[in-house]
């Protein structure tokens, strides 16, 4: 392997943790972002510039053998324009489907992933016609630039119609806007995976996920499928990546509802929900999607025992008890504390689940956590 | 935890990996080294300066939170001169101790740790002298400055006394010599093992080692030793360390000789025999010292099944071979190639033996290094 450099449109803690896992296989990285504090600039050079400035990516573009991204809402017209100065993974087509929560789901509807009911809306009459239509709940969405949760509005009466089209009615000419069906999950669920530029393909086991307030709060992996959903979901991924061309780590998120599988979203890049693989895979997410953009062979997917990841958000929390378990693993991405800002996160790994669970629960006990850290340990009991 | 900038003298392959297991802790580093080219340098700011350049150290003492070393031979009484500006770890008196091979062999003496006759040599007579007295074969050393098997002459008979002298008795003012006697060991292990501030101590499962020509060619963990030799091997360890008020990860190495322990050397940090614990252990060597120096608890240094590390000497190899390996890592230090240096290395981590014993093959077939794994497929295979 000859001395390779990886550019990285964004640099935050996704491109981080990339450079991280990339280093030891020699690479070296370039990372360009429109903030100068990006976290990742502490482990790579750094170029800071908007997203559609050509003559700072045309420099970049000279600097690197591939690109990728940190980050899935760089323009797509950058992402193709660097395609035809370097090689670009994943392609800039496929980033294009997912930045838009209705070319993404169609793209489901038509590969036959069960999802749930969803409409463009594009004025007051339409959201109120589809809700009659679907029933409520129903949230209705921006369809481009949302992430954790931003850019919803959740309807629970004929009453919230107004105040959705108040909230976000202004962004129909911006972003577009979708309406979905409100999906009373029992659970859910990821599914990491990652295809190689020459088809191959790999999945980590499935992941249970629990959000607060639209961000991922913590992640155990394996979640306890049947054999049968596991097989589906990641059926669904790979289908999807097959259609797409798609090279990387990706992520494909579902509902669980009474045994049914519903795809909610997928991430084009490495994911918060994968996460865990750092220490609990025999490959990281960023290793295997670092291999995938290289050309080079996947790496395994296996795990080792069992993971629990919590995210910290706003600000960190003091590492003590994290670093007093056996099982404990801490993650600062070196960022200032700001409110609904993912700063770091934690990873408890062991090979006995039962001790898994109680390692979390001094983790909670410890921090206040209890509300935190209470769906995983119920999980792993289960 | 606040963020933390840890300062190493020596900016190599060893100080890199300290970074990359100190960053998702959320630590910065300051890298001090004499060679521009560095190879920690690509991830961390890198003074480049003597080590005896106090000016330079000011400076560098001024932007640290802690000192600490990915080399030993950081003259002492710099090692001093910084412990009066800023915490150092491991204290200088330590390394200052381990510099000395005949100062760390009366010390292993004093402490009742076995190990084989040694003699302080300042004149060919009194060569001839110990020789007799040890018998043949034996081994002259200098006492400072030696690594990876330089500055050593190995005695066969009678007539290599004047070939010893003629090689190396220039060096009896510049660095001492000691003559060992040379022990016919069945096969060489380590203990890296982990002080913290508090006197808390923790050991990895005792290394089995290789050595060709006097550098690590190969490590397999844990090494199959007796309870009482695993208990002995790092009871001296303990006994060390604990004398020595010792802050940080060490490595004792020593002899297998007929089911006797013999000490070898001690080494002031981080290890090559420990890189496997990168992927082997539940926590790496490099965090454990970062740990340690901060005054943060240790980690658990238990396995995660089998490893085996291989070292890269002088250039790298095919990397394609191992990471075809579901179980193999790669390691490329980002050096130029140069013969005898340390580049990079591979380890194979499986948690069933006969399956890293195959792979290893399978590794040692495609490079034509049938002999470097050979020892390592024997030893788990037994
Ligand atoms: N249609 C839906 N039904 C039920 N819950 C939903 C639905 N859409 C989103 N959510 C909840 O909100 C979270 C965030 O929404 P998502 O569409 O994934 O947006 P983001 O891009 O911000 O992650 C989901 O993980 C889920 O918990
Ligand atoms: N007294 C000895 N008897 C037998 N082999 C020895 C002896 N001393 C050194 N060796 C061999 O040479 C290697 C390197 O010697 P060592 O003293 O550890 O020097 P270095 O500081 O270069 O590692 C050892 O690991 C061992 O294989
Ligand atoms: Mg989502
Ligand atoms: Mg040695």
């Amino acid at each position: 392997m000859s001395t390779r450099t990886v550019g990285i449109l964004g640099g935050g803690q996704l491109a981080r943790m990339m450079v991280l896992a990339g280093a030891p296989m020699g690479l070296r990285f370039e990372l360009f972002d429109p903030a100068a504090d990006a976290c990742g600039g502490p482990l790579a050079p750094l170029t800071v510039a908007a997203f559609d400035d050509r003559q700072a990516l045309a420099a970049f573009a000279a600097k690197v053998d591939v690109v990728t991204f940190d980050f899935e809402n760089v323009p797509a017209d950058s992402a193709q324009w660097l395609a035809d100065q370097v090689p670009v993974y994943p392609p800039p087509a496929a980033l294009a489907v997912a930045q838009d929560r209705l070319s993404e789901k169609t793209l489901f509807q038509q590969l036959g992933i069960p999802l749930p009911p969803f409409a463009d809306i594009a004025s007051r009459d339409q959201l109120a016609e589809k809700v009659a239509a679907f029933g409520l709940p129903c949230i209705l969405k921006t369809r481009r630039l949302g992430y954790d949760g931003k850019g919803q509005f959740r309807l629970r009466t004929e009453a919230d119609i107004d105040a959705a089209w108040d909230a976000l009615g202004a962004q129909v000419e911006k972003t577009g806007l979708i309406l979905e069906g409100f999906v009373a999950f029992q659970r859910e669920v990821s599914v990491v995976a990652v295809r190689g530029r020459d088809g191959s393909f790999q999945a980590y086991p499935v992941t249970g996920n629990w959000h607060v307030d639209g961000v991922l709060s913590a992640s155990v992996a394996p979640a306890r499928l049947s054999d049968a959903e596991q097989q589906a979901a990641i059926g669904y991924a790979r289908t999807l990546a097959e259609h797409l061309q798609y090279v990387g780590v990706f992520a494909l998120e579902l509902f669980c509802r009474d045994g049914e599988l519903l795809a909610n979203e997928m991430a084009p890049r490495v994911h918060n929900s994968g996460h865990w693989t750092i220490e609990g895979s025999e490959t990281s997410q960023f290793e295997n999607h670092l291999r995938a953009v290289l050309g080079l062979p996947l790496g395994d997917t296996r795990m080792l025992g069992h993971a629990c990841m919590l995210n910290w958000i706003g600000a960190m929390p003091d590492a003590a008890p994290v670093l007093a378990q056996s099982s404990g693993h801490w993650h600062d991405y070196g960022k200032q504390p700001r409110d609904g800002r993912k700063v770091g996160h934690a990873t408890l790994r062991d090979g006995d689940a039962s001790a898994l669970a109680s390692a979390l629960e001094q983790v909670g006990e410890a921090l206040g956590r209890q509300a935190q850290v209470g769906p995983a340990v119920q999980a792993l009991r289960a």
